[in-house]
């Protein structure tokens, strides 16, 4: 059995001491702690620290890929919902995601998704029932009950919402949480049902009455959700109630930093620090029952080398008991189980080809209903303008920023749904995107109708993928993997992605994350005025809705 | 007649002083600078700044747009050699070139190019001769005669080479040089032909020698060419005989910093302050007799305020009376002239679209010269590696980089010219251009023959632009203008080929200016190892070469 030594400072995260001492590990166990003196220049040894929840597939990248960015910031281990890809090709995408994970050392939580489809009011490729849920609930993989959407199901008490959160019950598994703007009594109920988690607070008191319900609050810095600056003075205080989380973010970012800089911004900030390293790694493992380790004898070796408690950037990261990441690198030698390339992927894409003809908007009231999207936010406004009409149909007003959305069913036969926008300025041709929370059909916004067609076009012939286009420029992305992720490495992905923001800024679009943005605006539980695949549709209503008045 | 005042710390160049006053503006010229005291904090008002070499189609913009972004950057004026344009198109060209830069108040001083086409072992799209020249010298917008590539031609005194050379001298006008590693009789000889300028000196000891034959030195900072810490000690002495140019430069790199930023650097690197507002200001008016102003008394109103004589940071630029940039904007109303759009560009375009036999090399030897290519750098090196081999053809070996580079006639029906290059590291994919030095016939580097045909071919069917791909992605920038510029706006342009050299480096590509590395390849004058679209060339035997042995 391999025997290794790390001395350093040790950082005790569950005692809240530090001493200098000696990390032995045999196999993949830490065998022991030795106390001993160590030079003032070593490095701190730590905890890994835990992403609590995240879409993988929002990444842009496979488990493998997206491992290798985190284990380079010091996370060793993510609590994972693959409800994107199980929305594409259900239970054979969650498999994919699980199968993916094994080839790296790396601590994958997947969790059962309770939501797919997200809503009826869409079509999305696949359905996983309260059976379905069931069945996953049974196995090792699977961590719990990944976010409860459905909140209006749960209060309501939805015959299929019961049976799924029974299923949890029975395995005696945590259910997360996902309830943007519920309150007082809704939110007693929901979380009375045993729904533990939530990153979905706007604001302070949300996070405080969460807390006061029982439940844990994430704080999210995601690409097109950034909630850090919001949420951090929970940190002051709420032992054991804190966990960080990323949600859905772009690999760029991710290289930019994540729960590393988190950490370090919180400590900065003068929140206590073990608050703050509670938060990011030990209350998940709690929380979740995580099998990874906290740096205890006897636990698995996972751990992390920073170079100070103020920085903390990371040296080293130890997973299984192997130097997975040291001197700015993978150790691909220790971090790769199976290096064999996957070059199979499941996806589903049976989206024809549209005509301009299949965008035409008569023009039926005096008032047009837009959707209003702002920088890095999943909500969204609603607003009503005068519509530009050309030839009796409502088009593009972009001298007015009211550009066309369309959201196009990618798995069977339909018409194209189209509804107006604000926020995204484009100021000539159109993106498009295969990836739109959470059924995933095609979504694209332009400044006319030919630029969308052209654009949706593209990514059939793709079959999923990220495209932005103009008459003087293209710049696209496949992504083959269930058309929301690429198979490619993620320094790769990441500089292709930034790629693209270019484009979509050289355009004149001005949000951090164009095509995530982009992505939110078909997710009918967000407030306030989506689109899906099926229509406009009202949030607070819960109900689809009219374009014109 | 408008008239205005703008008082400040008069930086006065010609006289090396600065004083307190007030500088009153009637039309477009200074009737009276008033000595009187300002306040401390106000600005330092001074000529601006002269780029005294540029080729602006290398900046991927119309002059218009490239105005734009020189006068944010205190730039007021321009020496510019249209032979890209030339070489494409001809004098239709070169007048497009002077009738859209009159769209803008800015000071364009264009050049009568003598090397269209710039040797006879390629094919241009155009020729202009020694009559033509005399023509063009004949016109006030022209300054002179251009960079005066054919050294050989001059040395061994070629007739018409001579006959060029004489329309200047019966012009009165200037004659710039292009001698990349020119020494000893043989430059004394070129500058003995009244050739005054040089911005091809690859060390100090080649500028020295110029001054010395009487020449000036041109310190370039371009995208591809980065000259500045070789030569930047000319500054400490050679009073009017050394000035700045950008010669070739990218938008985005313009944005980032242009002579605002050789003058700071070079100040802070302790050069005499006074030499270097001397370069940057005044021997390019002198040299090359300009007409704009140097602020006097009766000068044309051309001038710049900066900050402070540290940082350089330009406040406001001031041309033909005219505020035409301010607080960090383009003053449209003063300094567009004429705001028509331009929509019919010059171009053409002949090349037929080919397939993977087309670049077939039959392996004929045991040895393969390789063109080595390097950053920021347009000299090339020779190296023999042994062929990889595939079918008895020999193939891109992507583990050892030896890639293979296409240069393919855009002007009529030829075969793709085929050689190998190593530096440019793409792991997968191709990227192609239509910008070649000079010819700018279509050049392509790829991993596979198929890569380069898709790149090829989509280029063709742009008639024009720059191209990467690979089987993932896909970054497209249209060059309609002469398949050398775009007619979109200078930020504009800047974010679409920022996004371009990402999707290169996404490939494995290190270099700073893929892009433009790639375009000099194919530039014969250049030594030591290219390749045009007659085949592969060795630039010191001033021949074609084999390609393999």
């Amino acid at each position: 059995m391999d025997s290794f030594s790390v001395s350093g400072h040790i950082v005790d995260v569950l005692n809240r001491t530090i001493y200098d001492g000696t990390v032995i590990v045999e196999g993949n166990k830490i065998s022991e702690i030795r106390k001993e003196e160590v030079p003032s220049y070593a490095p701190y040894i730590m905890p890994g620290f835990t992403d609590s929840h995240i879409h993988i597939e929002s990444t842009l990248l496979t488990p493998e890929h997206y491992a290798a960015l985190a284990v380079s910031k010091g996370v060793v281990a993510v609590v994972s919902d693959p409800h994107e890809i199980a929305n594409v090709t259900g239970l054979e995408g969650v498999n994919f995601m699980i199968e993916n994970g094994k080839k790296v050392h790396f601590h994958f939580y997947f969790g059962a998704s309770p939501c797919v489809p997200c809503t009826g009011f869409e079509t999305a490729g696949a359905k996983l029932d309260s059976k379905d849920i069931g069945e996953l609930l049974k196995r090792d993989e699977i961590y719990g009950v990944a976010e409860f959407m459905n909140a209006f199901g749960v209060i309501n008490g939805d015959k299929e919402c019961m049976a799924k959160l029974d299923a949890a019950r029975k395995a005696g598994k945590p259910v997360d949480g996902h309830a943007p703007g519920l309150t007082g009594s809704a939110l007693a109920r929901y979380a009375a049902h045993g729904i533990s988690s939530d990153h979905e607070c706007a604001n302070l008191e949300e996070g405080k009455e969460r807390i006061a319900n029982g439940m844990l609050v994430q704080i999210r810095q995601g690409s097109a959700a950034e909630d850090y600056d919001t949420l951090a003075p929970l940190l002051a205080d709420n032992r054991g109630k804190v966990m960080f989380c990323s949600d859905d973010k772009y690999p760029n970012e991710l290289l930019e930093g994540y729960l590393d800089q988190m950490v370090a911004q919180s400590v900065e900030k003068g929140y206590p620090m073990w608050n703050v390293l509670e938060a990011a790694c030990v209350t998940p493992v709690q929380h979740y029952k995580l099998k990874h380790g906290l740096l205890r004898k006897g636990d698995n070796a996972d751990f992390i080398l920073v170079d100070n408690l103020h920085d903390f950037n990371v040296l080293e990261s130890w997973i299984d008991g192997a130097k997975v990441f040291a001197g700015g690198k993978i150790v691909e030698k220790n971090f790769v189980k199976d290096p064999t390339p996957t070059t199979v992927f499941p996806n589903k894409f049976a989206a024809q080809k549209i005509k301009v003809e299949d965008l035409r908007v008569p023009c039926t009231g005096s008032r047009l209903k837009v959707i209003t999207a702002r920088d890095l936010s999943l909500r969204t406004g609603v607003e009503f303008v005068t519509p530009k009409v050309e030839d009796g149909c409502v088009v593009s007003d972009v001298e007015n920023d009211v550009l066309k959305i369309v959201v196009y069913n990618r798995y069977e036969k339909a018409k194209p749904q189209v509804a107006f926008i604000k926020g995204f300025q484009l100021k000539c041709g159109a993106m498009g995107s295969t990836i739109s929370h959470d059924s995933h059909n095609i979504v694209a916004i332009g400044a006319t109708d030919q630029d969308i067609v052209n654009v949706i076009n593209i990514l059939i012939e793709y079959k999923g993928g990220l495209l932005i286009a103009d008459g003087m420029s293209v710049s696209g992305l496949a992504l083959p993997v269930a058309g929301l992720m690429s198979p490619l490495d993620g320094e790769v992905v990441a500089k292709k992605y930034a790629a693209l923001r270019l484009m979509a800024q050289s355009q004149g679009c001005p949000f951090n994350a164009p095509f995530m943005t982009m992505a939110f605006m078909s997710l009918p539980v967000i407030p306030e005025l989506k689109i899906t695949d099926k229509g406009l549709f009202d949030v607070n209503k819960f109900a689809f809705t009219d374009l014109m008045e």
